[in-house]
């Protein structure tokens, strides 16, 4: 299946996302592959097997948030600039969200920007990092505070990747597919009530669904001046808990599935969603073993927190609030005394 | 006197060079002023009463081009993230080269991107470095090697900056203004011969028309894929100047005199320029104490550093050759016998 990103007027910006089995690529150019020791030990026999290139590089940075940030960035430009990459050039970011992030915006800065393509391995990054074009990196003030829009000139989605992914990282994705359902597409919702993702047709179904949403927010805001802010469902308070546990307790997508619970609550006490759907959502979350509750110590902390985050302006919050399955209302109108109360329901 | 930058179809990247008086400067928003300790001390005050802003944060870098690295981004980064700049902040870029190169770049990945204008206090800047959208800092590989594509929001050119400046940095803003009229424009050419730049009516005048030609081709090819290139006009020979005198021994308008004067040299061989037009362009150059020739030692190791310049492909070097007064030809197909014969004229 072969999705067209098409980012309106920008025709150079336009590109493929390919989800099908890795095809023959070939380059008559310098490549270098950007990946971390645990995805180059399992797949990159596969990678290499697939291409064909003038040069190939391989250029391996740590596993994880922790190594996503500049340090990391300056690593590889330097291999870069030994390897005598030129404008010409292609990066592929072989990995997860991190190494998709974090080549994307080494692509953009490069002699001012060369081309790379994505080769997502994780169902997080396959659903969500592979499309729309933010990249960056950490700071000690925070998360992806440094980075650039560039987009990927193609991104091959191949789930055989995932028959290595933990249970846990598995989830991780799930998290943000059920996301994309609530505020996009109830009748996708009600699929992934039916069937499941373990099976690999669903999977792809599900993934190619995602893809076609997020695309199309995409193409109408590419920037988050607008609608895109949609796609930050259950990241207002996710955002806070990963903050709070140090970005290691919990992976992202279960941060966000704990986020979609607390927000929720929220939807109910403002009349927007009822019980009975916030529970359906519950139960989708839990079926893939996520977690959902996260106990808040200091309900006042943690609603300081909010303000820290970029997609707040000096005094406003923006909550992404589901209206109903399938709906969604930006707001940044809240009253304290109702987040307060959805804060300490989580102080058991 | 207000120029237009219209960058073709992607309208929100548009905006509006001025060359006047600085006006008096309203924002509703945070505002950085990057600068360095020279321009800060002749003339922060200046910019400051002409300045209103919801916070105003002076960020001051150490002058030059061996401060135009990684370093500098970071540690102003840094202070963006103290004093809790967001996405609705404002830069501005004030000073030369460094500082509008530096700041620009730093306006394109800080959270993704935010708005920056220009004020630049060079004459080099003000008819070269402040048009155009290219952003980047040097490593030790070389100059402009990291960085981005990033267009200012606006453009103020105040002459009254230019009385501090020392005759050489005058001068070496002179060589760029004689480039554009030699490369796009002989009406142009024949103005600068028989007029004084020193007059501040021509001296406006002539930064306009830089701006205008400079626009022109920007708006026809911003990324350099093609035309754009010729904007490189003595260029070729200059970066290896540069680069076998550390940077230090000309700035940069300097080794742009003597790079014209060498292709120039090339232009007469190749029968695309006379020697007499090749004489006027010198004496214009030398109007202005511009230096126009540099002693080769190793012609062979000379040819060889052309190769590590990174607008050349890995196995051409490219030429922009003036065809006559006013017109150029952009070359990557020039034998290096006709090469080495200009670089042994250089041999004394």
């Amino acid at each position: 299946m072969i999705i067209d990103i098409d980012l309106s007027s920008q025709e150079d910006k336009n590109y493929k996302i390919r989800i099908d089995s890795l095809p023959k690529l070939s380059f008559d150019r310098k490549v270098a592959i950007i990946t971390n020791p645990k995805v180059s030990g399992l797949h990159l026999k596969k990678l290499l097997n697939n291409l064909n290139a003038t040069e190939i590089y391989i250029i391996t940075v740590a596993d994880g948030e922790n190594y996503k940030n500049m340090d990391s960035v300056n690593y590889v430009l330097d291999r870069l600039f030994d390897h005598k990459f030129n404008r010409k050039s292609l990066l592929i970011a072989f990995g997860g969200g991190v190494i998709g992030d974090m080549t994307g915006f080494i692509a953009s800065i490069f002699q001012r920007g060369i081309e790379f393509i994505q080769i997502p391995t994780t169902l997080l990054s396959q659903v969500d990092a592979s499309v729309g074009g933010k990249t960056g990196v950490n700071n000690r003030y925070g998360k992806n505070l440094v980075g650039a829009f560039w987009q990927p000139t193609a991104v091959y989605i191949d789930t055989d990747f995932l028959t290595t992914l933990p249970a846990r990282e598995f989830g991780a994705g799930v998290a943000e597919i059920v996301k994309m359902a609530v505020v996009f597409d109830k009748k996708f919702f009600k699929f992934l009530e039916k069937n499941s993702l373990k099976d690999e047709k669903n999977l792809k179904y599900a993934i190619a669904r995602c893809v076609e949403l997020k695309a199309k927010v995409v193409r109408a805001d590419e920037r988050e001046n607008g609608v895109r802010a949609s796609l930050n469902y259950g990241h207002t308070f996710c955002h806070v808990v990963e903050n709070f546990t140090n970005y290691s307790t919990y992976l992202h997508g279960e941060a966000v599935a704990i986020g979609i619970n607390m927000v929720n609550s929220l939807a109910i006490k403002m009349g927007l969603l009822k019980k009975r759907e916030s529970l359906r959502i519950l139960n989708l979350l839990k079926r893939y073993d996520l977690p959902t509750e996260y106990e808040i110590k200091d309900a006042e902390k943690f609603y300081e927190a909010f303000f820290l985050d970029k997609k707040s302006s000096d005094k406003k919050i923006k909550f992404i609030i589901p209206k109903s399955l399938g709906g969604y209302e930006i707001r940044d109108d809240i009253d304290k005394d109702l987040v307060m109360a959805v804060l300490k329901e989580s102080q058991w």
